[in-house]
C-alpha cells in the first residue's frame, strides 16, 4: 500500500498502527518528547506501557529527534497527539511536511477565538498556515484505543474538506474490523467528538450520585444516567449548530461516542468522583497524573458561550448541564444537578 | 389534587402510582384480567410480585371487575397495559370513560396500517373512535419502572395533541424526582419510545458477540456496542421521520431511552442470547414467559417498510440493522452483523 507515519505514541495514536499495518502499509510510530519511555519500550518488544497491550510485529518506532527520517516518503501522516499537544503539532510537525500529504488527526478538541467562535481542530490548525494548502482531516466516532488494538468491530467517521482525500485515507486504513464513514461536515463530526469528552463527565455524575446514595457496590441506577445522557445529546446538538456543524447527521457519531466514553474512558472517573460530592481539587488529587481533556473542553466551551451570549447569538441558560459542570470546576463547589432545568415544552 | 386511576398493574403502570401519590392525589390501581395475582398481593401488603418492590401506603387496588368503581370521578386515567394489551384497552376501557378525561398511556409501541403507514399508539387508538374527542396522551423518555418506585431522578416527556391538556397532566404528576418535558410531537416522542425497544435488541447483540468471543466473565467490549448504538440512533431517526415525527428534537428522548433500555431492560437478554449465536427459537425457550415487545415492534416495522418501499417512499437498504434483526427472528438463523453496511459518505 504505502507508508503511514504516526506522530504521537499515546494510546490512540499508537492504536492506529494496527489497522494501518493490517492493511499492508509500512507503519512508523514517532513519539513526542513526552513519549520517550513509551517509545523505548515499544522498540524493545512492542509493549505499550500505558495501553498495556503488545502491538503486532512489523511496526517501526522512532524517538522525536528522528521525526524527519520517519516522515520521509510518507503517504499519510496520522496526528496522534492529545488536545494538549495540538499547538506543538502545529509548530513542530506541520512545518516539516509537504502540502500534498494527507493528514489524519485523532486529536479531540475544539478551539475558540477571541469572539467565542468555535472551531474544530483541523480548521483551527489550517488557520495558522494561511499561505499553505494543507490536507487536514480528523477521526470522529466511537473508538476506544485498546479495543482497536484488539481488533474489535469499530465504526468511525473520517471528516475533512475534500471527499477525494478522505477516500484515499480510507483506502489505506479500512479493514474487516475498522469501518469508516466519510463526511465533509468537519464541524459536525469533530465538535461531536470533542464535546462528548465534556459531556461524558456530565453523565458520569449520576454514577457518583448513585455511589453516594447506595454505596459503590450497589447496582447502578440508570434513570438518572439516561436523563443526563439525553440532556447531553441535546446540548451537544446545540453547540454543534453554533459551530456551524450539521447536528442532525452527526448526533449519530456524538451519541455513539458519548456512550463509549461513559463506559470505557477516563472521563468516567472524574465525573464519578464529582458526583460522589468531591470537589474538583479533591478529584484531581485522587486522579494524579491523568490527562483531563474533559476539563479543558468544558473551559473552552464556557468561555466561548459567554462571548456568544454577549453577542446575542445564544443564551447560556440553554446549557444547564454545561453550566453545572463549569460550576463544579470552581473552588470548593459540590455537585447539585439542576434536574428541573432540563424540562422543556415544545409545540 | 385529584383522583388518578391507573388501569394495568404491570410494572410501569403500577410505578406511576408513586409520583401520583407523592403529588397528593388519590390513587387507584386496577389490574387487567392478567394481573389478578399481582393485585391480590398488592392489596394485602403493597408488594408487587413482578417488580419486587413494596409500594408506599395509601394506594387503593381493584380487580378488573371493579374497574367502573375505580374510574368514578377520576381526573386522570393512566393506561398501564403493555403493547400486547392495547386492543384490550381500546375495547374494554376507553368506551367506559367520558371524552373530557385526560388519558396518559405508558404503553410503548407503534401500529402500521395496510399501506405501511406508521402510527404511534395514541393516534392509532383515537382512530378507532371517530365520533369521539378523546384526550389521548403518552409518556416517552427513559424510565425504568422500579427506579421510579425508588424515586430515582427521572426525566421523561409527555406528548399529546394539546399543550393545555399536557400541562394539566404534568401538574398532577410532577415531583422533585420526576421531571416532565412536554411535546405536541406525538409521532416523534412515541415512535422513539417504541423503536428503542427494537434497537436495544440490536445494541445488545454486541454483548452476546463479546460473550462468545471472550466468555461471559470478560470485560465488555464497547466499540462494537457503540457502533450499534450509533447505527440504531441513525435508523430510529429515519423511521421517526417516516412516521411524521420531528427526528431532530426527539432523537434526544430516543437516545436516552435506548441507553437505559440496553442497561436496565429485558430486551438486553434476548439481544445478548442472539448475539451469542443462539437462534430465535433457542432464545425464546431460555426466556420462557418474558414479554418480548422488542420482537413485536421489529415485525411491525419490517412489515411497514416492505409496503413503504413498494410505494417508493423508502428503501429497506437504509435500515441494515433492522433487516439483520428481522433475519434473526427467522427459523434457524444466527447472528452476522453487517458492519460494512453501516458505512456512509456524506457531503
Amino acid at each position: 500500500m504505502g507508508i503511514v507515519t504516526i506522530v504521537g505514541a499515546g494510546m490512540m495514536g499508537t492504536a492506529m498502527a494496527v489497522p494501518a499495518l493490517d492493511n499492508g502499509n509500512e507503519v512508523r510510530v514517532v513519539g513526542t518528547h513526552l513519549d520517550r519511555e513509551i517509545v523505548e519500550r515499544l522498540g524493545m518488544d512492542g509493549y505499550h506501557l500505558n495501553m498495556k497491550r503488545t502491538l503486532p510485529q512489523g511496526i517501526r518506532y522512532f524517538q522525536v529527534e528522528e521525526m524527519e527520517t520517519a516522515l520521509e516518503g510518507a503517504d499519510l501522516l496520522i496526528g496522534g497527539v492529545s488536545s494538549f499537544g495540538v499547538e506543538w503539532f502545529g509548530e513542530q510537525v506541520l512545518p516539516k511536511i509537504p502540502d500534498g500529504l494527507p493528514v489524519l488527526m485523532v486529536t479531540k478538541g475544539m478551539a475558540a477565538d477571541g469572539e467565542g467562535n468555535l472551531s474544530p481542530f483541523p480548521r483551527y490548525l489550517a488557520g495558522k498556515f494561511p499561505g499553505r494548502k494543507l490536507l487536514l482531516n480528523a477521526v470522529g466516532g466511537p473508538c476506544i484505543s485498546y479495543e482497536l488494538v484488539d481488533r474489535n468491530q469499530t465504526c468511525v467517521a473520517f471528516c475533512g474538506e475534500e471527499m477525494e482525500v478522505l477516500r484515499r485515507i480510507k483506502d489505506m486504513l479500512a479493514t474487516d474490523y475498522y469501518h469508516i464513514s466519510l463526511s465533509t461536515d468537519v464541524a459536525g463530526v469533530e465538535c461531536a467528538v470533542a464535546l462528548k469528552n465534556a459531556y461524558a463527565l456530565g453523565v458520569s455524575l449520576a454514577i457518583g450520585l448513585g455511589n453516594r446514595k447506595n454505596g459503590p457496590q450497589a447496582k447502578e441506577e440508570y434513570n438518572p444516567q439516561a436523563a443526563l445522557f439525553g440532556q447531553s445529546v441535546k446540548e451537544m446538538g446545540k453547540l454543534i449548530a453554533l459551530a456551524g456543524g450539521n447536528q442532525e447527521n452527526n448526533i449519530v457519531y456524538g451519541a455513539g461516542d458519548l456512550y463509549v466514553t461513559v463506559f470505557g474512558g477516563r472521563t468516567r472517573r472524574i465525573g464519578t468522583l464529582l458526583g460522589e460530592g468531591k470537589t474538583y481539587a479533591q478529584a484531581v488529587e485522587i486522579l494524579a497524573g491523568v490527562t483531563l481533556e474533559s476539563v479543558a473542553i468544558i473551559r473552552v466551551i464556557l468561555g466561548a458561550l459567554e462571548k456568544l451570549e454577549h453577542r446575542g447569538l445564544t443564551s447560556r441558560q440553554e446549557f444547564p448541564l454545561m453550566l453545572e459542570m463549569g460550576r463544579l470546576l470552581e473552588e470548593g463547589e459540590a455537585v447539585d444537578v439542576p434536574w428541573k432545568s432540563f424540562e422543556r415544552e415544545e409545540n
